[in-house]
């Protein structure tokens, strides 16, 4: 499997956030072509090590890499990634990841 | 489904690192109470936002909050966690996560 993480720093307004995300980014993003299952953290995340301020972490999954960039190429991936700019337009206020991985 | 996320920054030494994490840290974190499935990243990684210099991802999942939380205060999961310092004892070298999470 191939998956992106996607860590969000805490909004200045959480509220309005959530909204966007919830109601507009994942319906969008779900359209992406070769999505196979898309996560999102719920309640409190705890921090052992690193930035502490982080607020949401969304885990997007595909078959491999290779589905992966087709589905991110698409118009669908397209607008999901513009999207993403709306609700979170500071990219010091969030990380993003790509990566394929196994099962150990 | 709740997971921990494991970011490692590049290490001085890759080679030492991957004997030392695959060699010893997975088969000791493999014997954590309640662990489900253990994922590690193969290949590079790619950062579209955030820290550039991610060498390797680790995720751990587990059925809920309350399991991990009993996994980790076990003997085992505190031998795995006293390892993790071996091999990575500058926590500015590493992100951890844990969450629980849902599918969207």
């Amino acid at each position: 499997m191939a998956g992106m993480v996607v860590i969000y720093k805490q909004p200045a307004d959480a509220k309005a956030f959530d909204k966007h995300y919830f109601e507009t980014h994942i319906p969008l993003a779900k359209k992406i072509p070769g999505l196979r299952k898309y996560e999102v953290s719920r309640g409190p995340i705890t921090v052992l090590a690193g930035p502490s301020d982080v607020y949401l972490i969304g885990t997007l999954h595909f078959d491999d890499l290779d589905s992966m960039q087709k589905g991110f190429a698409s118009a669908e991936g397209k607008a999901a990634g513009a999207d993403r700019r709306l609700y979170a337009p500071d990219e010091s206020g969030v990380q993003m990841f790509i990566f394929d991985s196994r099962e150990v």
